[in-house]
């Protein structure tokens, strides 16, 4: 039985003057922050004022790397060439391990976002371009990929580590993939449902799919959002959620 | 008397679909590439292009960070607030070394490009927040910093490794400084006069200022340029003269 | 005596993903709104709806031009040379009227923003740019600009129309000029105050100085802030105090 | 029999310190310059200043509208919402209306580019965003589209004029399409037989098409392109040989 499991979310998405989620609500929550980069958020002194908050909580850092669109926020399929993708998540992660030492803390993951997290989960030669990047700096870096999708085999295949993530406010399929959202009830909303979902998924290693059946979803991390108020008062409750029943969170780390 | 001495230039300038300046030849002349981390020039793919090209030819590579500023070329004066100046510098160091890693050699120092290089010559604010950057980084980075200046000593009072560098193609005033590019006969176009000057300078230490005297200017580098053909032919005219004096051209680090 | 008078704010400043102030509440205040064209804030669809949301309710609409400067968010000096300065700003002016002529509406003046405003308002070299840029798009385009300044000279001798505006939240000198920012009280936080120093404004155009004075302050225009639910509530307390007194808001064009 | 055709290049596509293409050589020889506007190319001076030149020969002046992708020169596809599309055409054909007021000159058409460009020839929503957009800021802006391509129809069903064009240096199907750059020969190299299948296309409507048989491709304007010099030279050929024919080459506007 799981005693034990990761929270992520994505933080440090500021960027200059625009704020965006509460990271400091959120780093009291989460035992994993997904910092952004730069490409599709983030400017590096709000990115470094993520880390050092997140290092001073022990919550464990990773480059939530991107496709570069600040105004699609990263969302945006993008056909990226291979030799272009591998250096650009290179570069991401490396600019993130600069400001993570300067924070003193490091780098321990890579969770790529958006539409490219979308893409690579089902895209050989994309997936293939961002683990040739991650291994080009350090092999020892985990994914954080999508529990289910092609993509866990691939990097496992190549020796990464990979850690399968479950979304907290997400339906799934009888197949344990995600609905997808643009099917109705694809996103939940109700925070003490979500909570319990949760629960069951570290205990049992299963959540309810939308056809009432159980779906198998192997995770060592959830992601849960910060972007609303309601968004952190979710992630709040699965945290209580998951404690009252004695689950430690941690970072996977 | 002085036996060797390094040859240093900016590199890794291309953009996207635009190039800029000549890496492969100017790579066999210089001993140390100062590259571009996509602030004021380059993109990711590039700088990987061209860090692997030093890396073949032993090279040593240095971060050319940047005020962010593509389409000024980082040659504006931007008044940036300490806190993004130190996280700028940081990221920009942070990304060069994720890409250098990948390509198998590593960054040894940092020489700030442009207007922010000629603005901490002497703005003692933005020289300390280079510093505070560079030493949160990594303490052991060396600084290329223009001989003669404030920031030498601020620099190593801070306790960073300082390589004074003195300019080919620039003339000099009787105090060992730079004559001020707005004035006449501020950039010298003879490169064989430029070679001979080059060699005296690492021979003796002195170079022959506009009036005529001899100004003592202490370099451990050399910075020659490579953004036009005759530029290259300039570069490559000092190599020789320095090589068939017997200096020994080679990285500081 | 003056019955009316405008009332301006800088709005269509969201970016992507990222949303600042509070432009629905802010049209419903104002009678001209600063729109910003992409280089310090604004993206075109949010753009594009900020000018379609302006033209329902009659707002005026100007373009809040900016140095090229997104992180910054146009609040950073730049020395950008003329023919870039000049070039820059007949960009933002053209794409925000092709946009607001989508929008069924029409830009009627220009309003530097930031770092641009603040310098234009006394160095002549970059006011000279701006003036030439905005007389080589539209001549009848008017300009808004600090009152009491020196570039409201500059403008109206080179031709065009200036709207000379004062700020509702600021403390102003005994000479009429604006208390810089790094002065204690140099900003303005009691909104029934504010409003009956901009009524005064209007009626006997003066305002009470730091000195206790009055100032002369000559101006068509009140700049509002809409940044924060303090500034909105301030901006409503302006409007209503002077309408209450009879005094028309209207757009100066 | 036709008597005039024009030739359009893309323009206008240095941007700050980085050179791209040589836009006098090429004004000299074309009757329409298609201007990049920023977003994949171009800062607001040198567009201004390639505006002027072609001004002061009497060359058109189209709008060159792509993606926001400066790294990817607007040459990766991008899934761009139909709400940023059309936002981000008219904000481009703005700008440009703006430096073309400013240069003496107007714009006259649209031609977008890159991944744009091939997208929307098939791509039906996004194509009716691009129109959408032109009949928004100018119902009388022409579109110049690819000969044979369903897009012709889309934007001449819309109520815009359509100049339909061919590409000198491509290989054509039997059905008048283009051969794909991925195969063999889809790119023609001799100056002199590109002349004088375009000689062939002026005058009889056809091209011989991959298999040897003669395909019907109905064009208004022929692109041809300046970014090498051997590229210059075939541009130039192709109009020596139209005009020693005697076909005037001329904007179609």
């Amino acid at each position: 039985m799981t005693r034990h499991i990761d929270l992520n979310s994505d933080l440090g998405e500021s960027l200059g003057a625009w704020r965006m989620g509460d990271d400091d609500a959120m780093l009291d929550i989460v035992s994993s922050a997904n910092v952004a980069c730069g490409f599709h958020a983030g400017d590096p002194a709000g990115i470094l004022g993520t880390l050092k908050a997140a290092h001073a909580r022990g919550v464990a850092v990773g480059a939530h790397v991107a496709y570069p669109d600040l105004v699609g926020f990263g969302r945006r399929n993008m056909d990226v060439a291979s030799s272009d993708l591998v250096a650009d998540v290179i570069y991401q992660i490396g600019a993130l391990q600069g400001l993570a030492h300067a924070a003193g803390t490091r780098v321990t993951y890579v969770k790529p976002h958006g539409a490219l997290y979308n893409t690579i989960a089902h895209d050989e030669r994309q997936a293939r371009d961002v683990i040739a990047a991650i291994r080009a700096v350090d092999g020892s870096l985990a994914l954080v990929a999508l529990a289910g999708s092609p993509l866990v085999q691939w990097a496992q295949d190549a020796g990464l580590r990979v850690i399968a993530e479950a979304f907290a406010d997400r339906a799934y399929t009888p197949q344990g993939t995600l609905v997808s959202r643009r099917e109705k009830g694809a996103v939940l909303h109700d925070s003490a449902l979500v909570a319990q979902r949760m629960l069951r998924l570290v205990r049992e290693g299963v959540v309810e799919a939308v056809d009432g059946s159980l779906a198998r979803v192997q995770a060592q991390s959830i992601c849960v959002h910060g972007d609303s108020a309601g968004a952190v008062e979710m992630a709040r409750a699965v945290r209580m959620a998951l404690e009252s029943d004695g689950v430690v969170v941690r970072p996977f780390a």
